[in-house]
């Protein structure tokens, strides 16, 4: 087999085994998820993804898709018998057209990238999930990935207008391309996003820009309890603007990145919201001032930021909580769901609950705007029964975010790590339904088996 | 049958046949295109469509699903074997919450009572395709209709979070909802959005709303040629600024409607390009004065609207440019392609050519910013060689639309009219899943068929 794949991808694509990093994601740091391989292939172009798509399908071997491994769902831990196929070496702007706001990039380009180059022309690549130095565009679509800016600018998705994507058994599928409306066919461009490599491998996207905006300015809100958090989350829903993101951090997650925070903290904060507003120079000062007054309104305390370094340092320091808290006992259960904005208090309290009644030390921050929470078990690393525990309070957060009507994955995707719980959210209908589009696209089954089922 | 239909959905929800409106859509106007039906029910609620289908699907009965009949590619138009399933008495508000820019609505219930209770809250619900006082919001979905604003703000799918709809053979599907986030299943709401009522019928769509603009702006530009006014608009995108609409109308339909402009038309204007500004009070005045001077480069003339009373009359004019087009021979075949933005001006020249090779007078007017041209082509009415002519006309601009990257229809659909032209754009593999994609939803081919293939 590897001999063959060699001949088929070149002798230096192909690595036996999947030595480190391939052999996991960022579910290794929290769950400890490691898999194997058979082999690893890093294929140079796509026509070559496309000979080693054919010659497992044909071969009966499973494809394990990987971009960068920054995923929280197993998505890319791959299972024995299986060939990790990593887009890494796909890495070309194939177009970059500024003039018309687009371009088109191969899949293993990485996030940041997409992001830098975008804004040397002058131009706004919006998703910005946390991890862009590493995870690749491919992985961002195959996830359909948010953020933070995801509450005024929509998740992956929305700036994609075509792919091109190697599917079943082992063909190059095109969807939409460089133009930005189209109706023509089914919307296949939107079922291979999200899909999370188990229904083909993507090759290249299409993406289209939004002008930069002039500039953003950040207002941090801080409370005595999460009740008055998310009364001023409601409070900015109704103060008439839009938000670029509107973020929340609650007790345990800011008493572990307190000290680092850029100003000081007043004494009895136990929730943080942290509101941006992005666009024209003189719109950001006003739009700004009317999030201050919505978040001024229970407040301890809030704190604006409009200078570069102070939404740099706040930017960091954001990007610190997720470290901090994995810091408190040394590892954590991550889980992310997501629920009607206007559940966001309730799901709160329902996960601190199911944390207690598991023995478990939670905390979570998230996207507020959007209702997506992500929800922190703590744990000393190597704790397996606390692990197990923590294992089933993922499970009833579950069942709580679909209660109140909610998504069980808000942006992270199911992956590997909550296999077996679609039903809990897709209804019998939908489960069939999603059984058939699979069963559609991937007769035999092999592109990333196991993995969002 | 009527009887049986009739015991399921109530005596008065059936009518014999399908008596005007229900054998016809917008074509009937533009194409001639009437159909026949064995019956057309009216369910007065989602549980008695929900046994209508079942009953059809258990009778090999065809189904053809109708919204406000508004549409322009005979999606509606039904087959002698058919059953009209009209949406019209699913007309609630299920659910308005402004308070979290969120409203449940039934399939029933018109674009512009969304528009206008949306509205009524502070609310702007983005979409507004052209006839939205008949057009209904399940047919929007149905259709992924655009409209102008889809610019800024992305066509209806976006705004859609998730849908009940019935599929095969009788069951109620729900996808999404409330939550403004969900990456857990396949995004099935997307490929409902747009699937013309091939593979279930849409009962209702929970909607997202974005706080409404303090006000808008519109600058109009005219220009001797349709290569300055495509230079302007590139001068658009090269301003920084995102419009919330960029539109153009061609020297014909300019010359069909220059009397009824609200200011006076510039002697030799043969095109004109629309663009608004909307947001906050003090950004729009700025943002318009971007705009205008964008647009001025290389203009006869600029004008700005900017009071409640100017921008209404020039909404009126453009609203009325389809119907004085129509006038100007009394009948128009008239069609929807789009095309990566900067070949707009290619695809210009592209239909008049293909008009005059085929005797026909040509005009166009839509949707510059998204590439999305709306051709119409002239005809007296019953001159059936010259719709003949016209029909050649047509498939030659796909084609055309096709080699330029773009798309056969951009907002308006396949319906029947576009009837076997997928396969110029969708290629091979593309073709296959397509058909793969409907079998796997509707394996007996009921739901419109003919339809969207
Ligand atoms: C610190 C941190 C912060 C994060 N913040 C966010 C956030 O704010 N929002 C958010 O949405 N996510 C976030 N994530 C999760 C993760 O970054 C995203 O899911 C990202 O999109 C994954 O991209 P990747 O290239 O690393 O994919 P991988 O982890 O390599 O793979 C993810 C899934 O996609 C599949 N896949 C990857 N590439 C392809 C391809 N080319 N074709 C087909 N399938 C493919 C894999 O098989 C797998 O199922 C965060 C992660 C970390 C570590
Ligand atoms: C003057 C005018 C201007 C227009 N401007 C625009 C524009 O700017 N942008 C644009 O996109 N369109 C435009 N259109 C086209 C049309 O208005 C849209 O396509 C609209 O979305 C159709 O909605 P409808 O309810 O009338 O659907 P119908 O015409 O009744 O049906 C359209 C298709 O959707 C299916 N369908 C309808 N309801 C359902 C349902 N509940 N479930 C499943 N399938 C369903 C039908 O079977 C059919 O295939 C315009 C039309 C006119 C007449």
């Amino acid at each position: 087999m590897i001999a063959q794949l060699r001949r088929i991808a070149g002798d230096d694509a192909v690595i036996e085994g999947a030595p480190a990093p391939y052999a996991s994601d960022a579910t290794q740091e929290t769950l400890g998820l490691r898999g194997s391989a058979r082999a690893t292939v890093r294929p140079p172009d796509a026509e070559r993804v496309r000979r080693v798509v054919a010659w497992c399908y044909d071969h009966d071997v499973p494809i394990v898709p990987r971009g960068g491994g920054t995923g929280f769902a197993g998505g890319a831990v791959p299972s024995e018998d299986a060939v990790v196929l990593s887009l890494e070496r796909l890495d070309r702007f194939r177009e970059l057209e500024p003039a018309a706001w687009r371009a088109h990039v191969e899949a293993g380009v990485s996030t940041a990238t997409v992001t830098r180059r975008a804004r040397e022309s002058g131009l706004l690549f919006p998703p910005n999930p946390g991890a862009a130095e590493q995870s690749q565009i491919g992985g961002n679509v195959a996830t359909n990935a948010g953020g933070p800016r995801a509450f005024k600018y929509g998740v992956t998705r929305r700036w994609v207008t075509g792919l091109e994507a190697v599917v079943a058994p082992g063909e190059v599928l095109r969807t939409g391309g460089a133009v930005r409306k189209d109706v023509t066919g089914y919307d296949l461009t939107g079922l291979l996003c999200g899909s999370e490599g188990t229904l083909g491998v993507v090759t290249s996207v299409w993406l289209r820009f939004v002008p930069l905006p002039e500039r953003s300015a950040q207002v941090a809100g801080f409370y005595e309890s999460a009740a008055d958090g998310c009364a001023a989350i409601a409070a900015v829903f109704a103060s008439g603007g839009q938000p670029a993101a509107l973020e929340y951090v609650d007790a345990g997650a800011l008493a572990a990145t307190a000290a680092a925070f850029p100003a000081a903290v007043p004494a009895g904060a136990r929730f943080l919201v942290l509101a941006e507003a992005d666009g024209r120079d003189a719109e950001v000062a006003s739009d700004a001032a009317e999030l201050g007054e919505a978040l001024a309104a229970g407040a301890l305390l809030t704190h604006v930021a409009t200078t570069r370094g102070d939404l740099d340092a706040l930017a960091r320091w954001r990007e610190g909580v997720s470290g901090a808290v994995t810091g408190l006992l040394g590892a954590k259960v991550s889980d992310d769901v997501a629920v009607p904005v206007e559940r966001l208090a309730e799901m709160l309290e329902r996960a601190d609950a199911i944390g207690a009644r598991h023995g478990l030390r939670t905390c979570s921050w998230g996207h507020a705007g959007d209702g997506n929470l992500h929800v922190s078990f703590l744990l000393p690393p190597g704790d397996l029964p606390l692990r197990a525990a923590a294992m089933r309070a993922s499970h009833e957060l579950h069942a709580a975010a679909v209660e109140l009507g909610g998504a069980i994955s808000g942006e992270h995707g199911i992956g590997s790590v909550k296999r077996g719980e679609l039903g809990l959210q897709l209804g019998d209908v939908g489960l069939r339904l999603h059984a058939a589009v699979k069963q559609a696209l991937d007769p035999k089954g092999l592109f990333n088996p196991g993995k969002k089922q």
